[in-house]
């Protein structure tokens, strides 16, 4: 490979603006690296971590409007707990079968840090991208914004010394609940055919929008009053706007953001049990990305 | 999942006797993770880390007598050295290149440690496994074996104070060219519908054996003259049986060792480049697992 063809990649491997997950054929591919230190706050079970890991790939499969098939993860720990390890499995597992996945299994490698790495695999016959979005769509996210925001929230306050035990066990067990979320793989196939182009909001609404204004050459108008925030961050966050600020800005919630044809939005939301929630519209690249008319920044969760 | 699937799962991930890949449909996948502390020595270039980490997994792809398609990897490190992550793509790419597969990216992740995850995936018509070998089929080994044990020595000679600058230069330059395998992915293709087991020898020739005789329920005949040993390790070790010892039990090759019907050998032989050794036959169980007549001890790499 000479030094441009190296330079492109690199340049793909680095572009905050590649897609979700790459394509050969009709096959979709995404790899994710989580570890301890910067995923996993203390609290997080081992089954939440399998969970969330094999989640966290099957979510890029999902934005690119694909079918799951597989994952694959490689586990790395200072030892190897057969309970621990075993919750792992089980967590991996039991997401790829909510949406129709195999986990088959992977690596073991000892390693300072307890680390992660996920591979998960699907077919899209027509894949979906970043790029297409257009002047006069809508845009929708799925589910709700701030779960992992509340989660983070609980397992904070289960920190705390000042908490005492009981609470911090109930805190604990509703983090990791709102941790394991599903990936949209059902929403993702309805988008398939409907959608100009969608991503995944593991980086935050905020800077979802700026990928894909980027990738799509766009603008975005949002309405902060329409986003869908998760209950769980409102009933957490005190201080007005305090919970919808985070919503947008926090990430790692693992929704998809996608821009839909205004005649095209009734069908998507009719294919999919998933809630679809317009929030705003796509607007010419010169009138910016604004939440209630002004310049929503391009910050948020910046992966460790 | 219940307990049951989750334990039989759990057996799988930990099974020596797993094979080499999973395979879904007609979809071949494998994951490793590698890192510094145990499988880069100190002197190995990115460039060779990038080819030799994603080489492993394909190499898990060769064994199960499949075509590669692609690769993935995410790449851990402290911090993004563009030149140092340019040299990991290329290698990456250029191994990929080599087999005929393409390279398509992956995960950056910050991390104390430099890590490497890989994944690769190809797709059988007629996947190999580890259980299939017949008492009577011949033994055979891609290549030579003793490559990355030469390698070893290499590198802690360039280590060493007393070696002079312009001599570990050398040494270094050497040691990753060995470490730099091609991936048996065409060998494997001729063996697919001719061998009746096959695993690379990453664990070492010696702990392969067992884990084939243990997956197919056969014993083993070895010759030890028959063992190809890489001409550098001869060359880099004294003492007498001390290079085809390493080689036997060193491990980190990533050659094929395949058990193939006597009357299958030749066109098997005819159908790659790669040279095909035989080394010994497969046996009953009862009569063990043996070199020169006297057994073969199940010990090798254990990947830490």
């Amino acid at each position: 490979m000479d030094e441009r063809a190296a330079l492109a990649l690199l340049d793909r491997e680095l572009d905050p603006v590649g897609d979700d997950a790459a394509v050969v054929d009709d096959l979709v591919v995404t790899t994710d690296m989580l570890h301890e230190r910067t995923d996993f706050p203390p609290g997080t079970t081992r089954y939440t971590a399998g969970w969330r890991a094999v989640g966290a790939s099957l979510s890029d499969v999902a934005a690119m409007g694909a079918e799951a098939t597989a994952a694959v993860a490689a586990y790395a720990a200072p030892e190897f707990d057969p309970e621990e390890l075993l919750a792992f499995v089980r967590g991996a597992s039991d997401v790829c079968e909510r949406v129709g996945a195999e986990y088959v299994g992977g690596d073991l490698d000892g390693h300072e840090e307890f680390t992660v790495a996920t591979t998960a695999f699907g077919r899209a016959r027509d894949p979906l991208f970043r790029s297409g979005a257009r002047a006069g769509d809508i845009v929708c996210v799925t589910g709700t914004l701030g779960r992992s925001a509340a989660a983070l929230t609980l397992f904070e306050r289960a920190a705390e010394d000042e908490t005492p035990p009981a609470e911090a066990d109930r805190a604990l067990e509703r983090a990791n609940e709102l941790f394991r979320f599903v990936p949209r793989i059902d929403a993702g196939l309805a988008l398939a055919s409907r959608a100009t182009a969608a991503m995944d909001s593991s980086d935050g609404l905020a800077r979802s929008l700026h990928q894909l204004g980027e990738a799509s050459g766009c603008g975005f108008a949002i309405d902060s009053e329409a986003i869908p925030v998760d209950d769980a961050l409102d009933e957490l966050t005190t201080g007005e706007g305090g919970a919808r600020e985070r919503a947008t800005t926090f990430g790692e919630d693992f929704e998809l953001v996608a821009t839909v044809p205004d005649d095209a939005l009734a069908d998507a939301r009719a294919a999919t049990d998933v809630p679809l929630t317009p929030i705003g519209s796509v607007v010419d690249p010169e009138d910016g990305i604004t939440i209630d008319g002004r310049d929503l920044e391009d910050r948020g969760y910046t992966h460790g």
